[in-house]
């Protein structure tokens, strides 16, 4: 089952069950969205109202996190085409989350951010409150799944002291999210399809088997010291193929059309376009 | 004037204003908490509710950010001591606000964490929304000051791949803040007295006037590119003197007072206690 948070013309945000190109239209949404918590799914699986077209609707990010949680660097072909070791931990950095757009808003690059790179993403939402989780109470902890891109600005976040990724990735616009929170039934989190494409030109091209830390672990390893709120979101790491790591190197530009696809989950897609 | 989030044994949390020891109730708090928009100044100086004793409430943290923005290595001091170049531009790194806790609440360090430091700093709140601003709107989107205790687990944050400062920084309890938020009436941003005390030992005494990037300034160079909104909250670096450059190191342990006093705010003090 997919949740998918959107408005009408005239209507306050809601929550529905997004199946195919068609929202059951389940209720107001709260501040923060859709929550995958186990209640939340059985209300949803429990909607039966109107019916709206998807192309009628603005789809709205599915989620407010409390936080963003990401992880760089956790397929083996990113680590190389950045020239950077295969990392013994993961490594953690935020995204605010001022920066989450949904399905559908343009992406915006700042004047001053002259390197603006994509890198597609399945993130993974919180449903449960966790704590020092094991493998089996982590996998409980996950809520849903959705497609996140990290859009990143290679300036800030590599020309900078220190190299802290956050600022560069949490620019106003840098989080797209959605377009929906699929749920887990039937999906293998171990095998789920990643797919980043520019403008019709496949980019990313990979399987979530292929991460060094799989989604399950990272909920193990930052739940050692970081409770871990329902709608709080872990973005789990891009695979190689990202446009600074290209020759020749491919930004993006005004007018492109980025899409993360994420199996499961379906395709988020964003215009891109250069701050005035 | 100073605002204080407080909790009686059995009311719901409250804002209030804090003058020496008593507090006079303002209504209760709405989620977020005390945020220091010119209207809830306002609404605050009317506010003639009942008077409480400080030590008779446990006192929260003042507001409930959507994002910390936290400056690395803002003092010169601090910048050699940590055998590092002065920045060019702010070192941004993020604290997640579910590491915050409120003044009188314990810091308790995760097991895994050997190296738990202290960091005492100014904290802005942010009272307007804004967006490139110029120094003179940076002026007025500051809605007020409190005193910010940045925990830093210095075994997450410097031995980790890529040294991501966020997730030694982020664990549970170690954004002690508060205890109040105070308007900037009569208060001169570059001149605010930072001190931090571990134990009855002066660990770190500075002033704001010592900062490499002012207060302002960071609010102009974070809001190109960053919409920075109500309620967030700015940690502006901490100076030098910090456990981990001492010879001998000393870390934060078991028992521990740690106290951050900012000029105009007041003290900050916290418990420590390793997790069980």
């Amino acid at each position: 089952m997919k949740a998918i948070r959107f408005a009408g013309p005239d209507s306050e945000p809601r929550i529905g069950v997004l199946d195919g190109d068609t929202i059951r239209d389940a209720g107001p949404a709260g501040p923060q969205g859709f929550v995958p918590t186990p209640e939340a799914w059985a209300a949803l699986d429990a909607a039966s109202g109107a019916s709206h077209a998807l192309d009628e609707v603005r789809v709205l990010p599915p989620v407010v996190p409390g936080k963003i949680v990401a992880i760089g660097l956790n397929y083996r072909s990113h680590a190389e085409e950045s020239e950077l070791d295969v990392p013994a931990v993961p490594v953690v950095f935020a995204k605010f989350p001022s920066s989450i757009i949904g399905h559908g808003d343009d992406i915006v690059i700042p004047r001053e951010e002259t390197r603006p790179d994509f890198e597609g993403e399945l993130a993974v939402v919180i449903g449960r409150r966790t704590y020092r989780a094991d493998a089996e109470s982590a996998l409980q902890a996950i809520g849903g799944i959705t497609a996140l891109h990290d859009v990143s600005g290679r300036r800030a976040q590599l020309e900078t002291p220190l190299r802290q990724f956050t600022l560069g990735k949490s620019f106003d616009t840098f989080t797209p999210m959605g377009p929906a929170i699929a749920s887990l039934d039937g999906i293998d989190l171990t095998d789920v399809a990643v797919r980043t494409t520019i403008s019709g030109e496949v980019m990313q091209d990979a399987n979530t088997r292929d991460l060094i830390f799989p989604v399950v672990d990272l909920v193990v390893y930052l739940s050692q010291g970081l409770t871990l709120e329902p709608g709080d979101v872990i973005a789990t790491g891009t695979p190689g193929g990202v446009g600074d790591s290209r020759d020749p190197r491919r930004y993006l530009r005004e007018g492109d059309v980025a899409e993360i696809e994420v199996g499961g989950v379906g395709t988020l897609r964003n215009g891109v376009r250069m701050e005035a």
